[in-house]
This record gives structure tokens, sequence and C-alpha cells, in this order.
């Protein structure tokens, strides 16, 4: 591999998307992607006694779900990269503690997945493994408990406000297949503009999708044209626009072959999301369930997939600090 | 590189550890590591408001202090893997959040210093990059804060718990330099042997720390008596006992040259601190300080350096589940 500019990691020999696997919850399941997931479970608790326990439950059934279907043996997978939202990550290493596997936990908040995708490739392209999983997940009812206010309290939420996705998306990602490729990794800085507002993520996470996007571009001398698709992972409505905006702003037209993950995978209208949908599993279930077979059916043929992430926690927001942002590319090419 | 074995990864240019920072606390500063450490803290706020802000302080400061040190402009640092205990390690994003290099963040739990310093050995040996950074940091307040009871409280704490360094560790790992070399990584996988005391993490890591001194001795077909020393790091006084033993049941003799970062860095007696340290900045400060320096003496020319982590947070605890442990190792050899 090869590093361009300053921040863009070209493969010499991109690894190959081999397979991956999804399971949402029943929101995402009535959203206008449902088709594309392997499995929507009908409760956020599929049996468990808690919402930890239930999101544990789904990136573990995730991961064996993306190395059944792949064909490839348990053995072949040499590494595995997750993470999650939960405190201390515990949804991925609770889920896979049983696997026999190496781990290698990762933390870009909302950007995991693709983190994920991005190192997953640098070990593969580099030699240190042939076959690799990146996974990640969240949960609207654990993360809800975490870092907002009590379900039960039934709290009322801005129209900027987002829904996280329950639900986790799984990759297995290979030197061998035939594609489609993971062609360049351009990981992000962090970027903080100084919101303050939990409730408007999109907003916070928008100037770092915009950072990553401009390196993107000037590293590798593309332009937003080049892709068939340009894909963030949870912006959601308000975010959407204002990235575009932005990018207007440095000269960079994305209008027309741009979108975000939590913009397509709740029905805004019917379904009462607001800003859209948000969470490590918005951009894992996505590229996962719609994006993978856009490219596999050759609708898409090179796609930018950019996920964004809000590095605070709740101790953060009340000492009164802002929402750094940071997003991760991958450039995955047929 | 090369994969060996099931989990081991061989550099073949082996990356070079340019420098090392380290910035510990108040207590680590009466401890008898204290003068390999660059910077001994007064206080535990050092100026700031609050634990988390002076937490994010440290390992800020760390991470510009090995650029000063290492004497390459910033500009030439590629990439940057942090990590630290607090939720959704704010430490380290709002510590580098005006920093301007691209920031992959990782989580291990006290683990993390190690995997960062691996996974930047793929990065360089693979061509991604240069220079790498990484850094880990913890802070005994916001940790009890966090995972234990308020410390206004004055809990009494059992003996097999250990006391969470304050401080960070930070390295520039080069493609360049003489060395001392990064030269094997060995991933852990997650191990869970039913240990279910939160203050005993000692005993809940130390079986993942065997399992990764396993493969890492049939992976590379190395044996005990190879390293000049093996060193854990912060299986403290409880865990240090029980690796020995669960390793001469696997016919493997560490006696007389293994030792912990957990142990080393306290004085049990004169300190009060029970089983020893822990903690992220455990590994990160005793390697950055102590062991770097007996490597650039040459009075060390060949360790097997392992970082331990418990993958568990408070909700686990209460919710009734054991705690999952983790190890990633790297030798460095001179």
């Amino acid at each position: 591999m090869k590093k361009l500019g300053t921040q863009t990691i070209r493969f010499e020999r991109p690894p190959s998307i081999l397979e991956t696997a999804s399971i949402v919850g029943p929101k995402e399941a009535e959203g206008p992607l449902a088709k594309y997931f392997d499995k929507c479970l009908e409760d956020e608790f599929w049996g468990e006694k808690s919402w930890e326990k239930a999101e544990s439950k789904i990136i573990k059934e995730t991961v064996y779900s993306v190395i059944k279907k792949s064909n490839i043996p348990i053995s072949a997978i040499d590494y595995c990269f997750a993470g999650d939202l939960l405190n201390q990550c515990i949804s991925s290493s609770f889920g896979l503690r049983d696997s026999n596997f190496p781990f290698i936990g990762i933390f870009g908040a909302c950007s995991t997945f693709v983190e994920g995708m991005g190192l997953g490739s640098v070990f593969i392209d580099g030699g240190a493994a042939n076959n690799i999983i990146c996974a990640a997940s969240s949960h609207f009812c654990s993360a809800e408990k975490q870092f907002r206010f009590p379900l039960e309290l039934g709290n009322q939420r801005p129209q900027s406000s987002q829904w996280t996705v329950t639900g986790a998306g799984s990759a297995i990602i290979s030197a061998n297949g035939n594609g489609p490729f993971v062609t360049h990794f351009t990981p992000g800085k962090i970027v903080d503009m100084g919101i303050k507002d939990s409730n408007n993520m999109g907003a916070a996470m928008a100037p770092a999708a915009l950072d990553t996007l401009l390196a993107h571009f000037i590293d590798t001398g593309r332009n937003p044209s080049y892709y068939d698709a340009i894909i963030t992972g949870d912006l959601g409505h308000v975010g959407k626009e204002i990235l575009i905006e932005l990018a207007e702003t440095k000269g960079y037209n994305i209008k027309s072959n741009y979108n975000d993950c939590g913009v397509l995978i709740f029905d805004k209208k019917a379904q009462d999301t607001h800003a859209g949908g948000s969470g490590c599993a918005c951009c894992g279930t996505v590229f996962s369930g719609y994006l993978f077979n856009m490219l596999k059916t050759k609708k898409y043929k090179k796609i930018l997939l950019m996920a964004t992430g809000a590095l605070m926690n709740s101790t953060s927001t009340q000492q009164g600090e802002s929402i750094p942002g940071i997003a991760h590319a991958v450039s995955i090419e047929l």
C-alpha cells in the first residue's frame, strides 16, 4: 500500500469484500430498506433480559451469520475488528467473547464500522491476514438509556435529534475474492466546531465529514463525480444539508450523488424519526444490507463510504464541553 | 509482514520505536519508577476543573512531549492510535482534538497501549505510514468515579483490588531509526473464565494473558528464556502469581524473567496500593518511562510486552456478568 497526500492510504492489492450480514430491530424493519437486511427482529430484547445483552446477541449473531454466508471456515478468520457505542464497548466484547479469533477493539463512535473496514484492509494488503471480520452494533434503547434519558420517562425529542439504529452490520474483507474492493482508506482528523447540542449530532459531525471529504479528494485527485454515490454514515437530514452547503463553499458540488445512511434507513414522515438514523449500526447495516447489494448488482460501481462519529459522552456534555466529530472514509469499487 | 501460526504477525522491516514520553500523577511520583518518567504532577487536577479534563490534558501533553523529544516535525506524524478507559474514550478524543493528525480510536481497556503499538507497526511495515503515534491514558480519580464508587465515600478497598495509574504514555513508531524494534505482534483472543469480582481484575485477566503467551510461543517457536524480560501490563500481584502458576501447568517456566507493570510501578508496602497498579497508563507509562530506558541502555535486549485488559463496564457487573479479559503482545528487540 502507499500513502497519498496527507492522510489517504491507497491499497495496491485491494482487499475484496467477500460477504456482509446485517440484523436490525423492529423499527428498521418498518423502514424503506427492510428487504435488504438478513434478519429483522420482532422486538428490542430478542429473548434477552436487558437491552445490553440483546445488543451483544445481535452483534454475535451478525458475525456468525456473515461467516456462514461466506462459506469460509471460522478457522480461516485471522482477526476481528469490532466496536460499539456502549461504555467500554461491552456489546462487542461480550458478544464476541466465545468466538475463537483474535479480537481488536476499536472506538470511533458511529464511525466504527468504516474504521474497522479500513484497518482490516491495511492488515490484508500488508500481508498480515487473509480474512478479517469487521463489525459494529448499536441499540436504540441501550443508547438512549446511556446517553440521554430513561426511555420510561417518555421524553420529547427535538426535531434535530436522531434515532439510534438497533442492529449490527458485519463484513468479511479478504485477500481473495472478486470484489467489490476496498481501494482507499482515508482516516479522519478530529474536528470540533463548538457545537454543544447533543440533540443535534448531525451539525456537530458535518464539519468532520467535510474535512475527510476534502482530504480524500485532494489526496486522490478525484472529485465528487468520480463516485456513483458518496454516502455518509449518520449525519441525518440536518447534517446532510449542512455537508452539502459546506462542500459547496469549498467548490465541490455533491448534490446529485450524495446521501446519508441515516436518511436512507427510515421514512422520516411515516416513522417519526425526526432527523434520521444514527449509531454504529446505521452505517453498518445500511452498508451490509443495502449498499453491498447495490454493489453486487452493479447498480453502483464506485462508492465513497464515509462514516461519521461524535466523540462525546454524557459526562463531557454535563461538564459543558462541545462535541468533537470524526469521519473515516473508504473507497469501494468494482 | 507475515502471519505466523494462528495469530502472530512477524514484521519483515521491523518498525523502530523512535521515542517515548510519560507523565504521571503524584502517587506514581512516590513510587520506585519515579525517576524514569518525564513529568510527575503535584496533584490530580493539573489546574483543570475536573478529573476527566485533567486526564485529557495529561494525554495531550504526553503526545506533544513525545513529538518534541523525537525532534521530528508534527507534520511528519501520519496517524495517531489512542484510547483510554473513560466512557467513549473521551480522554483521548478531547485531549487530541486540536492535534492536526488523523486519529484512529482504539479500545482494549488496559491493553490499549500495546494494541496501538501493534496496529501502528502494521501500518508502518505495510508502507501506509512513516511515523505513528500511539498513546493511552488513565486516571485514578476518573476511573474510580466511573467504575466503582465516588471517591468522597472513602470506600474500603479489598486486598485484591488494584490502583488505577494516573498518567499517560506515548510512543512514536517509525519506519526509520535504530531501534528498539517491534518485531512481532500477537493480538489476543477474548478469554472469560467466569470471574465476577471487579475488585479482582488480576484474576480475571490472567487467563487471557496465558492464552496470548502460549499463542506467541507456539506461533514464533520461542520459549520464555528467549526474552530478557516478559512484562504484563496490569495483572498486579494477584494476577502475576496466577499467570506464573498457569504457565507452569502448560510447561512454561516464567518465574525468573517475568514481571508486571502494576507490580513495578508502586511500592506495595509503603504505598498501600494493595494488588498493584492498573489502567491503560500502567503499561503505557512503565513502558514509556522505565522499560524504554532499559532497552535504550541495553540492559534489556529483548522483551515481550503484553498488556492486559478487562472488557467490562459497571452495567455489565450490575447485570451479573463475568469479566472477559484480553491481552495483546508485542516483541521488542534491539
